[in-house]
């Protein structure tokens, strides 16, 4: 625990509290205090020493060995680890040689002259020391224990002070305020993801909603101004796994603004909040349109970090007698592209060879063309012969590939061909890092805008209706708004994605202000029923000011700040990899009696019934 | 909306907006300044101008009346209540005489020289005006309509500052980790007032917490050491009225602490939030005991802003002739006791002398002597010819009573005469206050802890049987642990609840923390299913630290700050009476084909039939 930021006023820490210090605290000038501190039993050392730790660190407590003090020396030596005692005793320089350098107290010791042992901790199932491997399922069955880890109390105090301070920079400096809103609500149309709640009324249900966003423009439109809320938001994924059923959003709307107002705001706080050893984040972050985003990175949350974007070569194609490249060129926006992975023909084997083109085949259904340039600069690949010299050449050239590179070519429609490369850039990347090679600063935080994203989609399985990219409540670009009424397909939208190394960790839009064009995009353009959203409609009529906003995954952020491979670690107590709490075992059954008052009743699937296909 | 304390920092509450400047902002030195503002037409006066609004304040616009001007001038003359619209024009001071003092704008006024209308307002079904009654469906059915109200506004906007400033406090000022705990988690034993969530395993079902208890226990175990939540907690009270199904909890734990600590930590908090402009808070706050509590105001959570004390004349009584004396005083912990309504003789007519004897005929089954003091100093009762002249002297001296002065006297066990005159005493301030006196200042905030709870009482129905007074976590006096065996009865709990004027805000206690003392408890005293907490107990086994905390009600402190006669009034988006959301219809109907992922069905009640028992 040497980091300080978590730590911001020592002075505060032992308030109203046994201790006088914390076990972090002491240095060389308390040499000769009479002290008392409180915490966990890390180890005995020969009998002569108790290293005891708290959350800020550890202290060693020099065991006394006089005769006068044989009580107190056999109550010490017979402390099991991880039991919790206070210990009062002087401040002692070490003797000369024995300071331990890499230990903040390294230069003291407690001469323990009192003790009082508040509990004997009974044999763990693991040990509290970093270097010691438990398995996930240990880790959440014993959270508690799990949570005494040096990282795990990092992560939650640097997620208490992160939050703390988004909320100085929004409440404080910028008059937003916090208003707490409802968890228990209604059912959105097409809400398949939200939990129900039965009340006390048969057949009504609440509902968890997956974010606050009908009531945070609701309170828009009640002239609040501006709006946050750390706001805990639902999502029932049913078998995914790896999703948390409860996650939280720093949520924020504000009246009276743009795109671009949002976008500053976003970036002050997150400056503002930056921890300083993580080093400084510089603003504005760099913006990039949806279709740049695709175009040159295949994906919508491009990782920045690195280059390796893709290249088109369709034109170098265009008259090529290669027969998958020419008929691919023939569909409807078919398109040759390539990546460049340097480095890429000296590290990577026949096996990670082979594992891009597995994912483009199961994953994208596509053939994946793979030339290897030699250290001479000829080419290795099946294409090679196919190739004419200058078509070689040029290859070479509009790719930068150099001697020792590897290119990885595909053939198909856009759609296909830029998703499939954005893919295999993130894999070969991965693939780089395994070699020991850096194509990206692992330390870095690259934030990226991505801004322009059209307002609708054709439906997956009924490509003639649209649907909203994102949310219904997105207002179109301004210049895009009479465009809704004639070629809705073609509208872009007010909607802004914050993407961090690659994660998208927050989206948001300007919204619709006026009834009669939510009223049109409900009705005309997805076919909804906008009964459902009658008091949205209503409210809107009723004096709405334009507004707009943002919601940031705070677990998601951390994660990467923290750089855990799981949001699980950033969150205290979390549900498993399958949605268990394997601490308390919920979800749990509950008896038909206790149900009975929610007017609900268990419908036990049947074997070969047809009622558990949600599962 | 004069206060100022929630907007601290005028400066950035125009950032990132269209405007320059908010509408309660601009005075005499901005004259000449040309401005931006943006809000509500709140009316318009005389074709000459336009009072606008946002949540600062009001500022007149002066509608042009130049022919040049006549396009802008129709645009304003045309605009309706409550409208939208942005005003670009010249801060002029206003011509002499016509300056308004009430306003704090009200030296200005704007001459307008552009403007932009966002949005047109229809016909509303009340006007935002605070003079305007309305009724308490149609403030919830449009919600966003009421929040305009400068009331709502100051009520969120010190929600929002109030609990800002408890998070300084304790984050920045004392290490306080605010903690995010699970809402989705396992029903507690007897949770009967636990919403269920159905999971997509059949038959299992998450619970929603009545409070983080459990964790905010278990983070202590973990070694988090200082722990604080604003922490969301559901109660599905049912079928009664004007409770919320989901409230918010300043939860707060803290670990080798002891109960003054707390309560110290408390009181600073409170010291530290409590807003100038109400005037400022001593700490420490009176203590009382559980017992003195009783005896003196015959309730557990006094209202200490007045006095009329319960008096108690059973010695006065003890040789008394007086037959219903006499026999409650023989009954076991038999008593007579009054209390002294100063002026009440003078003041009360027959109906309130009525109305509380009906109180006491209904709700205590008991018979209530009423003594009135006339002018000259002799007595009115019914009990008036059975006094000796000198018990009258000695009645008189005991209880204070004075000419005009009003005596109510019970007679009965302990148990029911101090609830009963407890009951009196807060029903006689209220019928005073109707007739304009002033038993207690309804402007000061009488903040009190009561401790020395008993640990454990009779079950209501099965008085052999022992439960929990608050909860079974809580630890017994360390002075009464060895009763806990010998005598639980007897134990004094280290229980402490939070008083505000007569309204018990909070309450918490220092926890058991050896797992011996919590089975026992458990399985001994209580005699639950202690399995179903085995994850505690494991937990206290592992090195747990002496801990304890407090949860405060945030929206019973709030609505006692802001004088508002319902917590629905600083909550942004409450229930109704009945527990409905009125805006949108929640609860609503689900359809049984979407219950069926969650593998549940609805049992409607049949007329007649068992199953509505619950309702």
């Amino acid at each position: 625990l040497t980091g300080t930021f978590y730590i911001i006023l020592l002075s505060g820490l032992s308030s109203w509290s046994f201790r006088s210090h914390t076990c972090g605290e002491l240095r060389s000038h308390h040499v000769g205090d009479t002290v008392t501190l409180c915490g966990w039993v890390q180890y005995l050392r020969q009998d002569l020493f108790v290293i005891l730790r708290d959350f800020s660190g550890l202290t060693q407590i020099l065991i006394p060995q006089e005769e006068s003090a044989s009580h107190l020396k056999a109550v010490l030596c017979d402390l099991t680890a991880e039991s919790v005692i206070k210990v009062t005793g002087t401040v002692r320089r070490r003797p000369a040689g024995q300071a331990n350098k890499a230990m903040p107290t390294g230069e003291i010791e407690i001469h323990a002259e009192n003790v009082e042992v508040f509990n004997v901790c009974r044999q763990l199932p693991f040990e509290i020391k970093d270097f010691v491997k438990k398995s996930e399922s240990l880790r959440m069955q014993y959270r508690y224990l799990d949570l005494r880890s040096s990282q795990m109390q990092r992560n939650l105090r640097l997620r208490s002070q992160l939050v703390m301070k988004m909320r100085e920079y929004l409440s404080n400096t910028h008059g937003f305020v916090d208003v707490e809103t409802p968890t228990l609500f209604k059912r959105t149309p097409g809400g398949a993801k939200e939990f129900v709640v039965p009340s006390r009324e048969p057949g009504r249900f609440f509902s968890l909603p997956q974010s606050p966003q009908q009531f945070k423009q609701l309170l828009m439109v009640a002239g609040i101004d501006r709006y946050f809320q750390m706001a805990r938001c639902y999502r029932d994924e049913g078998s995914k796994p790896d999703r948390q059923p409860e996650f939280t959003q720093v949520d924020i709307e504000m009246s009276f603004v743009d795109q671009a107002g949002i976008m500053s705001l976003v970036e002050g706080m997150l400056q503002h909040c930056w921890p300083a050893e993580m080093g400084p984040i510089e603003v504005p972050f760099q913006t990039m349109t949806y279709e740049e985003a695709m175009r040159d990175y295949g994906v919508d949350k491009p990782d920045t970090r690195f280059s390796m974007k893709l290249i088109d070569l369709s034109e170098l194609f265009l008259s090529t007698d290669i027969e998958f490249l020419r008929s691919a060129l023939g569909r409807p926006r078919g398109s040759v592209q390539a990546i460049c992975v340097p480095s890429g023909a000296k590290l990577f084997t026949g096996k990670d060879l082979d594992g891009l083109k597995q994912t483009a085949k199961t994953q994208f259904e596509q053939e994946l063309s793979v030339v290897l340039v030699r250290e001479d600069g000829t080419l290795k690949s099946p294409l090679r012969k196919l190739l004419s010299d200058s078509v070689t050449e040029e290859l070479l050239n509009q790719t930068g590939a150099k001697p020792g590179d590897l290119l990885l070519i595909a053939a198909a429609s856009l759609h296909t061909v830029r998703p499939l490369l954005g893919n295999l850039r993130l894999q070969c990347a991965e693939i780089l890092e395994s070699y020991g090679a850096s194509p990206r600063d692992l330390s870095a935080f690259h934030f990226l805008w991505v801004v322009d994203f059209p307002l609708f989609l054709p439906k997956e399985d009924e490509l003639e209706q649209l649907e909203s990219a994102h949310h219904p409540f997105t207002a179109p670009l301004p210049e895009h708004a009479q465009l809704l009424y004639t070629d809705p397909h073609k509208v872009l939208g007010q909607h802004y994605d914050l993407v961090l190394n690659g994660c998208e960790i927050g989206g948001g839009s300007i919204r619709i202000h006026k009834a009669s064009e939510q009223l049109y995009v409900l009705k005309n353009i997805l076919k909804e029923d906008s009964s459902l959203l009658s008091h949205l409609l209503e409210a809107l009529d009723s004096g709405a000011p334009p507004h707009g906003g943002i919601a940031l995954g705070l677990d998601r952020l951390l994660s990467i700040m923290v750089g855990a491979p799981s949001i699980r670690d950033v969150i205290a107590f979390p549900k498993s990899f399958r949605g268990h709490d394997l601490m308390s075992h919920a979800p749990d059954l509950v008896s038909e009696e206790e149900l009975k008052s929610y007017h609900i009743s268990v419908r036990w699937p049947t074997d070969g019934g047809g009622e558990d296909e949600g599962k």
